[in-house]
């Protein structure tokens, strides 16, 4: 950074560095700059010196001096200027890197450019945004100065009680000891893998699976073990127990309930089956149940957790697509490695939020929860259902569509020919996010499927969006 | 949980769930039970057989249905009692355990009936919560539906720009692209360990050092070289490069400006000489600078990234012991490591809590941070010297006192024969919270001292806990 060797005045040293940060806009046209006083402190010269350099970029226009209230940076000329429409209007194209499949899809999400259907994210206006911050707003104004205090893992007493409370409608009766408050869904998978498997390890998933499954488990260096599942009952029983007599596993991750991509949802029979079969043979099974609360119609179905009789399952879940994606609430219930998640998360996070972590529990304790829920899933099930139609509509002849029965996400398997990573790219340029099957997987497979986002109120714009993909599908299936 | 295999009928199964739930406390006296009907669906079976298990609850007393509102917890006889007040005043003793030196000391400070010099943490009403809340709550209100979005890594870019501009401070000139926004300094340094090492390697650190990075190291299966550093000048940079000459290390670790547990403040050109000596060796330096800006007086100390040219320093940071410990926004500037980092952060936790995060930025760009740190600095200092000053009126001769001339710590050596993990014992019988010696190494050592917290307001209390300390040491040091 600084030079200490060089032989050129300080003065002109220093001018650079602050040259550098306005050119880089650290400091942004209309910015006040540090005060000389602090800057000489800084940067331990004299003020004279400090001067000096500050005078140096007033002369070649980058900031000006105001009376009494010290430098600011000036505007440039060329930001005066407006952008021509074109080059704002059109999306920059990034490559999807082997290396990081969430990158694109994920950041995508925020950019307005795009019609949403990549990353499998709800449209904000659905979710409480006013009522929960309101709830965090009473709730540090009760708690005073105690309210940036930590809540120290496991976490919040109450929050995991109430969590604990909605247990039995998982089949489950846990109790708030049972759980561990997490950043999110991500980081109870992050530590139930760490807490089964090490590094080399192989561990069984489904196929395909949540690419950021697929991402965690490269940056573990874990192994994959893909076992087939189907789009109606999930992962394939038989190929599981034979997948896991042949090669030996650390651990089973499963997304039973609406999986993510597929929307199966795994019979009862075939949860108590694969629970059993995996205790006997000592293999711990990781359960992402972030959709479970999403079902469309009838009854909220029931954890793998509900068959686990010794600590063998643990339980994964989130509020993030049914609640406040960025208030990052997650728990783990880690059954017999509950002793061992702890150490990890304390060593890797230390405690949640604090504000926004009682904020979902008073929205689970005053009983707001379950009713907001019933609107919710009316919600998903019927953007869903108009997603299906649509693509019925405009999509060519011969594709397959999952029929999900919760959730929010379609998985279409398009004609055999069509590169969905082309089709990726196609739509991005069309101003169109999608997420293109290979990240759903830990080989590259599924070329041929892309999965839809339907988080978003149906409207005209996702309605062309989908004729603009049939459009494309058709021209790339046929090449 | 459930049993599907036995033969006694199914309504008594369910009532002896819902008595569990209510005898471990999920549903306490007074809370309202799940409605008949939800419960028969949840459980999958008949309203009239719900219905028959709640009657039984009802029959043995422990609930009580209400007209129109349903079934409530009743309070058990038991609870109307009060406790014997010596129960209720007796804090309760456990073992620190060899595998988890953080648990008793850290969750001790949320325990009213010690007195809180264990754990390095600002007494809450020293932090502006009213100010940071009514932030957040009018950032939530500005944003509308979206504050409840993500804030994807690496973070909001109008935060990570305010730090950037903070960087000139600490010598360095950052540019918002250089930050990742983490959960706490835990996280930073979490990364930073994960990037730079695998498990198995050897990282280099200061002995004595930070214990939660004690514990963070063995969660990482790392291996541990300490070197030794002295209580003014930080680690012993001769004794370093032999070490590392010696001995192949993956990173170093240093807390080079107001080291936790001993106050250090490295001098700048040992600074430099450590950065060169390692960039040469290609060895990262991980530089955790979480008490940088809380000097007592004069300038705020620079860092090591100062002196970085190739991005071979990692820096580390938060607001954890300056702002708000319970928001958990920290900061990692990775250097070389950036890429890295980023993916690591992408599978740990994705992306930290917006409405916080967003409001600590709000914090250092409205200019209050500057003034609020000059009046946290006076009133650290005044409490540190405080507590200097009562420590050598009662501690018996012959102790070794830091001088520390920033954070919030006091670094005391008892006499030799001082058992200090017996003094945290008593100490904590007495009503006291401390952290013994061994804590602050990854061998055992430090048998002889402890670490005080001087974040608390100083008072009576505090006053004549340092002298109930004196007199254990008195006694302890005669055995």
């Amino acid at each position: 950074m600084n030079s200490f060797t060089s032989a050129e005045p300080v003065y002109l040293r220093l001018a650079a560095v602050l040259e550098g940060m306005i050119h880089n806009r650290t400091f942004s046209p209309g910015d006040r700059m540090p005060s000389v006083r602090d800057f000489s402190r800084q940067q331990r010269v004299s003020v004279p010196t400090a001067l000096k350099a500050y005078v140096m970029l007033e002369t070649r226009g980058l900031i000006n001096a105001r009376p009494k209230s010290g430098f600011f940076v000036r505007p440039r000329q060329a930001d005066l200027l407006r952008e021509p429409s074109d080059v704002t209007a059109a999306p920059k194209i990034t490559e999807i890197s082997a290396t990081d499949p969430l990158d694109s899809v994920l950041s995508d999400h925020g950019n307005k450019k795009l019609v949403p259907l990549g990353a499998a994210i709800p449209n904000y206006s659905l979710l409480p945004a006013e009522k929960l911050a309101r709830t965090m707003g009473a709730i540090a104004r009760k708690l005073g100065s105690e309210s940036i205090g930590y809540d120290m893992a496991p976490g919040s007493e109450m929050v995991r009680r109430e969590i604990a409370r909605r247990s039995l409608s998982w089949g489950c009766s846990l109790k708030a000891e049972d759980f561990i408050i997490t950043i999110g869904g991500t980081e109870a998978l992050a530590l139930a893998l760490r807490a089964t498997s090490k590094p080399g390890d192989t561990v069984a998933i489904e196929s395909p699976t949540y690419y950021g499954l697929v991402h965690m488990l490269r940056e573990l260096s874990l192994n994959v073990l893909p076992v087939p599942m189907d789009g109606v009952n999930g992962i394939d029983v038989n190929a599981l127990e034979r997948a896991v007599k042949r090669t030996k596993v650390s651990a089973c991750v499963l997304i039973p309930n609406f999986n993510n991509p597929t929307g199966a949802l795994m019979p009862d029979e075939n949860k108590q089956r694969v629970v059993e079969f995996l205790a006997k043979r000592n293999v711990p099974i990781i359960e992402d149940d972030i959709y479970g609360d999403l079902q469309h119609d009838g009854m909220r179905p029931h954890c793998l957790k509900k068959f686990d009789r010794d600590g063998n399952v643990l339980l994964c879940s989130s509020f993030s697509k049914s609640l406040a994606p960025g208030y990052r609430v997650g728990y783990i219930a880690p059954g017999r490695f509950y002793k061992r998640v702890m150490l990890l998360k304390k060593a890797s996070t230390l405690a949640n939020s604090s504000l926004p972590t009682l904020a979902v529990g008073e929205f689970l304790r005053d009983g707001g929860y379950d009713r907001y829920l019933r609107g919710l899933r009316a919600t998903y099930k019927d953007q869903v259902a108009r997603m299906r139609e649509a693509i019925a509509e405009t999509f060519p002849e011969g594709i397959g569509l999952s029929r999900p029965t919760g959730g929010f996400v379609l998985w279409v398997e398009l004609p055999k020919k069509t590169d969905s990573i082309e089709l990726f790219r196609q739509a991005r340029a069309a101003g169109i996010s999608i997420a293109p099957g290979p990240l759903f997987s830990a080989e590259g497979g599924f070329r041929n499927f892309i999965r839809l986002n339907c988080g978003e109120p149906w409207d005209a714009r996702i309605e062309r969006a989908i004729g603009i993909l049939g459009h494309l599908v058709e021209r790339l299936s046929n090449r």
